[in-house]
């Protein structure tokens, strides 16, 4: 199973604006590309927070979509609204879950953040590849790409693609050095 | 006269390794560009820290090379080492510096940082291109590029020009959208 780390970022590595949850500066052509994307995973990973942004969105969805995974402290409290197969909510560390999904078959998990998950599944060395799209625009401030101190033998990636989302929108591709590069989709 | 600001970043926007001061994660093809890009500026301004890890290359230099502008808050403490036109202290705000500087007559000037110089210059709406390296590493720590909260207006850009150093170090320029393009150094 391949996880891959999707995120839009500032040039100066924040995925959110100061004081707000959510990737508010993100570009349209980033949103359009996100949602492309999304399609080709089968499950996807995310702190409780970032599932907050798109609870709405995923209980109004019919018939089968990827699995959501979303880590929390509590799993029991979100019982009501986990649908096994489709939602379910976990206290497990990155590398049980990761293990978990493989178990069941999974093919290709989205890693869908913030900072703190980003962080946890880069520390651990289970992020093969990054899909990252930079906007132009520096922040300063707000929640930081790699929320903590990532090992430094995981942090190191090797630059596989870069496409152009509209005239200043980077779409990077990145992949660990020791796993074999997967093509971002044809847009 | 063009500000622009030099860095080189990791992927998730930090300039030095954690509990690190200067670039140590900058591969030698960004080593080799920031020196040759160098050369096309007639100034410099970074700050005191900055300045102290090439104090000594600057203090070897023989013939004219180009006025350091040192950002400290206690000027008259280096006034040993102060040679007018080539090293100057000052505790002046950015924007009594580039105006100090254009009245000067000088035309190109390099920022250099760190963090908190390029937000002091950035927040002011003074950067008027940003020459960005980008190194394929993850870090989650060490200082930001913008060492604090940058007023939006001033943190919007425009992508002007991007190109390879090394298989998997990105050089990207930027500029201010009100601003003419300043093209990169041919290699």
């Amino acid at each position: 199973m391949f996880v891959v780390l999707l995120a839009v970022s500032s040039l100066d590595g924040r995925i959110t604006r100061p004081g707000e949850s959510g990737p508010g500066f993100a570009s349209p052509e980033d949103q359009a590309w996100f949602s492309a994307a999304l399609r080709g995973f089968d499950c996807a990973v995310m702190g409780r927070a970032t599932f907050d942004t798109i609870r709405e969105q995923v209980a109004a969805e019919t018939g089968r979509r990827r699995l959501r995974v979303v880590i929390t402290r509590a799993p029991a409290t979100h019982a009501a609204e986990a649908r096994p197969g489709l939602v379910e909510f976990t206290a497990e560390e990155p590398r049980a879950i990761v293990a978990g999904l493989r178990a069941r078959g999974f093919r290709q998990c989205a890693l869908l953040g913030g900072g703190q998950i980003y962080r946890a599944f880069l520390d651990a060395g289970l992020v093969d590849a990054m899909w990252l799209t930079v906007e132009p625009v520096v922040l300063g401030g707000g929640t930081p790409l790699a929320d903590g101190v990532v090992t430094p033998a995981h942090g190191r990636f090797v630059l596989e693609e870069m496409r152009l989302l509209a005239p200043s929108t980077l779409l990077l591709n990145y992949r660990r050095p020791d796993r074999p590069p997967l093509r971002l989709p044809e847009p």
